[in-house]
């Protein structure tokens, strides 16, 4: 299936001069969106993952769908004062600022195999600081996951050490 | 499965004098995950749907997973802003104040069967202006479908004239 078809481009979003991928039209298309986790889970392949964790929100999307099928648990990362118990967080820089992430302390134990999925790979500052979070928990990250990658923002050379997949390339 | 015993009261969350109903429990175990994913579709019955329409964030949980299962497209609804294409929005009272929700125009098309889903029915609010928002695409809401329901806050009243089912009562 051609997955770029139900991508969108969206210009000036979220603000002037960004092109942003809109993934809705591949969501709300019950067939790609069949097609799409049928393709992840394939580059996933056949290993053991204890737990899938997905990025707010976009994450959120395909990470439960992939945590299921792959007979595993599904952890959310979130921003800040999203999560109600104990939790760790890593901070990590943007163009301008930074930004925070927080995993429940008790989401991922020492040892387990574990997937983290986003949306999109841009820069890598959220999927990185997702991958420490999994790590301080003791985790082993077995692979980064995203539905779509952006190759001129290089976000899988600051992944370096980590395997890195995506499902569309742009 | 006992599924209350997954759920896990956090006090003065996220507010002083409220208790919230955490979730992260039930979704971080594979088998709670898998097990509750299959009692909600039990609860939705074998009937044609064409859209699961998800609630932000929490309500991206289980969405895309029910999509993926009844072989539907999923479509999010979300707060101001966050949508980047065409869409209509729903404002509604709070106890404290107003929120708006918005979904893409394009999501749904007039005559599609729908079902809405979020983790709780509380007081109904969201989930009213959800089957706003779908009726206003020409959508009908087949079912209205939580994982949880806090029964004394009558969310369900707020809702009547809709199928309400919800897999968890307190």
């Amino acid at each position: 299936m051609d997955f770029k078809k139900y991508i969108r481009d969206i210009h000036d979003f979220p603000e002037k001069g960004v092109t942003f991928k809109d993934i809705t039209p591949l969501l709300k298309d019950a067939e790609a969106l069949q097609a799409a986790a049928e393709a992840i889970l394939k580059m996933i392949g056949d290993v053991k993952i204890d737990k899938v964790v997905g990025m707010e929100s976009r994450g959120f999307f395909f990470a439960p769908i992939l945590a299921s099928r792959l007979n595993a648990g599904f952890v959310p990362v979130r921003k800040v004062g999203k999560l109600p118990s104990d939790k760790i967080s890593r901070t990590y820089s943007l163009e301008y600022g930074k930004d925070t992430l927080e995993i429940h302390a008790d989401s991922i134990s020492p040892g387990e195999y574990v997937i983290i999925h986003d949306d999109v790979l841009a820069t890598g500052g959220t999927a990185k600081a997702t991958c420490q979070l999994v790590e301080d928990l003791g985790g082993k990250v077995v692979q980064c996951n995203f539905l779509l990658e952006l190759l001129s923002l290089k976000g899988a050379a600051k992944l370096k050490g980590y395997p890195v997949r995506s499902l569309i390339s742009f």
